[in-house]
């Protein structure tokens, strides 16, 4: 099942996509895509989809805003330097588990909505990321096989970065992840039962038309069930939490002269099976 | 005012302290001290409490459950190293600006609930801090003094860490913040205007009858004002948001040789004008 959230920022309705151009509503049946509705599980969708489609109750979409897929979340946690090739070009060691941060919830915004520089920016950036939702309450996994069932589904994000303010503010990295809008999420969270190989998907990033990031999932250094699992040994994962799992190569940061973005960039960024965004850069406000 | 939450886990009411046994209940105007509460500001609550004061619909405090005094914020940020004697006491330099690291917001627990060590944890320690609640939707203050206005009120919290999986496991310090149980809280919120200055208070914690922190908030390096203000340049804070402002001198790990918490012990902590607390520590589950 693919679901999206479509239409005003704050009032988007929760739907169920049916093919490229079609989706089903369902904001009479659920009442948002958020913690109550991971914790009763998506399944509880294919019934009212199967008979909506049976029925005829199908709608076009027709440039709709779409939201992201999920609401606010608990929180979302970020799995940093996790392809081999992008610590490499960071210029840092490959970790030897998982490295944790931590974005603010409500950095999280549409596919496809404006991402604002913030004020005093020096070095904002982009990454494409492979999103993971929790599904169900998740503490002390026993095997990172159980893992596979604590996850609701994937979803395309940017993972929008100030580099200054990651690295260059006192230490930790959370100052540079959590300005507004740095979490474009979307178009729609994918289950993993639609997905052939989550370890197997193309993902790509350009900027201005020009490809900036070209990787794919196959080279994660931590999958996303070793990432739920390990988590989990730490704190308690709720239903609908965020976890963005780290970036191929090719961000700003890495290239040589370093380029970041400017007021009147576009980001367009894609996942295989995951669907596409699209940003415009505007200045601080 | 002093506002508490009472009752049972997950059904705690919202009440007013009017001294030091007596409250009034206000559970009927007021959901809960939320977002959406400290968004209309804690002074709707003024005309309800002097009402029912006046017609004496005041209620004893009878052994009941004490809560965290808000309900779980959209975020926990915490200041590391904020004290000048405890960056001394770790062995850190005093930072050049605030160390901002996160906690995962269902950390959040009563004053006085038991504090759960997690498993695999070899070095659980206490922190008590100043916790600081947003009043309002915070971006971008143009100055330090704007700062005053933000703050609803303030909160004794006992910033619980697991020092190896805060400092030894790939980097990030929020691996070692985010187990359950870890952030106790209240037993109240005080409104600025009750505490004659917030930068004169004496502030303690014991560990089963020992002694282990002596301090004041007179010792911070960066004021609750500076951080705010600080904070509000990377991200946009929402209304009742808790803010941990770091811990003074005392923590396990400051001590030679180095003392960790084990089931059974018990931590009591207070800070001048905010109460007390008391958790029973249990063994891992």
């Amino acid at each position: 099942m693919r679901l999206m959230r479509l239409g005003a920022v704050g009032a988007e309705r929760p739907v169920v996509l049916i093919d490229e151009t079609h989706y089903v509503d369902v904001s009479d049946v659920v009442a948002d895509y958020d913690a109550d509705f991971f914790a009763r599980g998506v399944e509880v969708l294919a019934p009212v989809v199967d008979e909506r489609v049976a029925s005829g109750r199908v709608r076009e979409l027709a440039g709709e805003r779409v939201g992201a897929p999920i609401a606010r979340p608990h929180q979302i946690l970020c799995i940093g330097l996790n392809y081999s090739d992008h610590a490499a070009e960071t210029g840092q060691e490959v970790p030897a588990e998982p490295i944790l941060f931590t974005k603010s919830p409500n950095t999280m915004i549409g596919p496809d909505d404006d991402v604002r520089i913030p004020r005093g920016s020096t070095k904002t950036d982009w990454e494409v990321e492979l999103g993971v939702v929790v599904g169900r309450r998740t503490s002390y996994l026993d095997s990172v096989d159980e893992a596979r069932d604590a996850i609701a589904g994937f979803v395309l994000v940017n993972d929008v970065s100030e580099r200054a303010f990651q690295l260059e503010r006192s230490g930790q990295w959370s100052k540079g992840k959590s300005a507004e809008t740095f979490n474009p999420a979307g178009p729609w969270l994918v289950t993993p039962d639609e997905i052939d190989d989550v370890l197997a998907l193309d993902m790509w990033l350009d900027v201005n038309g020009q490809r900036r990031q070209t990787g794919s999932t196959a080279t994660m250094i931590f999958d996303p069930y070793v990432i739920v699992h390990h988590l989990s040994q730490f704190m308690v994962l709720e239903p609908g939490d965020l976890i963005n799992t780290g970036t191929p190569p090719g961000v700003g940061m890495g290239l040589d002269p370093q380029v970041w973005l400017q007021p009147g960039d576009v980001m367009q960024l894609g996942i295989e099976g995951l669907g596409t965004q699209r940003q415009r850069v505007l200045a601080p406000r």
